[in-house]
């Protein structure tokens, strides 16, 4: 059997992982993609206003530009529709990544039985979305429980709707469905919402909307679909909405088990990296993006962090050491 | 007289600018920026192949969507064709930035008058190129000695012609020079070339092309414009091509001096900066792109890098203080 060794295999089709792999094989490198989709997490976005050369563009948009810059390189291996369940080291210091499951995952995979083989993995793997934890959330999903108001937001066209979390995607959330809800309550267990100004203010200044600060849901109530929330204030008072949808949208995930034996990560999940390499505690490994310690998510963030990445293993492959960050000399010395 | 005391002033124009300039506007913070021009050192490229989402554009074409982006945004003054020569801090911890110069300076700030004054500054003013420092390099500046292949290649047209560095930019060149020169010989100090392995192979390939190793050139000849290029080779030997060229790329000089009394630098003049947040030395100051100690100077990087620089000014300025890194808990605990 020849078997092909990597010298990196990427997980992840996010901006990312295309941007590492656009990167590596540009620099010749003998590169596997592994991703299900590209786009990442910003592929449901109606509309991206913050991706850095383009006024708006759709996440749909972003996505294919994505994967048809990195398709239109040359000696990049692109396993799509598939996904990486578990990263292992050989005992010949070799990374094992094992192939099972997906959207489109070949037999051979579907069984467990493919893996990649490489020198160096980078870990762009996403995150992927939390949730609330309380009773109901699970019973009336798809039944008024959404995650994706871009997605849904035709589904309540004159019911009212509450939207849970007060970040930016709760906000963008909120904006998403206005034109469709007969009232929208965006609820923030604390009092200082996170996301951008500019659409906070759109929001408070919306006669449909109302903003509730300071609450925790604590049950999502129906019949056959949902018919309301029920959330304690900081007082321990509690009261419920009258709502036909809950909107969950109170952060993420990283995808980082699959390298749980491997690396250091956080309380969270974050894989733990140097900023200014991207390396992870383990020798060989790298990651970028949301799956990361980077303290901001951000489409753009992704992208750079991941080149970064891709240079650094670059650097390593052929023995080139960075210097160290040295101070300026004294003057006089 | 009513002074505007801006949240933040961002120096530069360049994609490190550009994207903290989109991103302080979408956060409502009050935002100044300062460039002489737009796109930065890519400006003057003749095509970008890893601007990523885009198979292929020009510098100029780079530089005018970053214009055109950011002037879509409301609420942020941008002052255009002047130049920042120092940030100071007054006694009231406020940053007062100088305006003086620049390719279209106001009359007041030609005369050294007008200050921007900002709480904070996100310093993303890049890079210049270096020069050889060696005899006839300022003698024949623009009568055979070029620092930019994009621009002069078609002034060669059937004469031999030498680039000097080993770099993405100097095998960069000798690709744009191919077409015009009737010889390029390729100058690299070390024996390993530091760019792109595609480039490289290209330029190996092309019966014009001549790399030459270990070689450090000593003096450009002429008479009335670049007759030769002499180099020494590490054996201490010396040898002279016939060249009425001499393309000089080898590497950038941090554009750090408008804040060398405020912050840490390191040898080289890059700006000092935690990799996390971009924070530098002083407190209020930030840094992000080729000025700052990022190990790689790529587009995308620097974009991302002032994202995270102006999240963090935001953080700040919302007294938000994120969580430092912590480590999973021991199994069991």
């Amino acid at each position: 059997m020849n078997e092909t060794i990597y010298d990196v295999c990427i997980i992840g089709g996010g901006p990312a992982g295309v941007a590492g792999g656009i990167y590596a094989a540009r620099k010749r490198m003998r590169t596997a993609l592994v991703t299900e989709t590209f786009g990442g997490q910003s592929l449901v976005s109606a509309e991206i206003q913050n991706w850095i050369g383009d006024i708006a563009l759709s996440g749909l948009d972003l996505a294919k530009r994505l994967e048809t810059h990195l398709k239109a390189q040359s000696g990049i291996d692109i396993i799509e529709g598939e996904r990486v369940t578990a990263v292992l080291r050989d005992s010949g210091g070799l990374f094992r990544c094992l192939l099972g499951g997906g959207i489109a995952p070949t037999e051979a995979s579907a069984k467990g039985g493919r893996t990649i083989t490489a020198r160096a993995v980078l870990v762009a793997s996403g995150s992927r979305r939390r949730r609330l934890g309380i009773p109901g959330e699970d019973r009336y999903d798809g039944k008024g429980v959404a995650f994706c108001a871009t997605c849904d937001a035709p589904l309540f066209g004159g019911k009212p709707v509450a939207v849970v979390g007060g970040g930016n995607s709760g906000l963008e959330s909120v904006v998403d469905l206005l034109p469709y809800a007969s009232k929208v309550y965006l609820l923030h267990r604390g009092q200082v919402l996170k996301g951008d100004k500019v659409t906070e203010e759109k929001i408070a200044a919306h006669p449909n909307a109302t903003i509730i600060r300071g609450a925790t849901p604590v049950e999502i109530l129906g019949d056959a679909f949902v018919t309301g929330l029920t959330y304690r204030l900081a007082d321990g008072a509690t009261a419920t909405l009258d709502v036909a949808g809950v909107f969950v949208e109170v952060g993420s995930i990283p995808n980082s088990e699959l390298v749980a034996s491997l690396v250091e990560r956080t309380h969270w999940g974050e894989i733990i990296v140097d900023h200014r390499t991207q390396r992870t505690s383990c020798e060989g490994v790298w990651a970028a993006g949301d799956v990361a310690t980077g303290l901001y998510k951000q489409n753009n963030i992704s992208a750079g962090e991941s080149i970064t990445a891709i240079l650094n293993i670059y650097d390593s492959m052929h023995g080139i050491v960075r210097p160290a960050v040295a101070r300026e000399k004294p003057p006089g010395t």
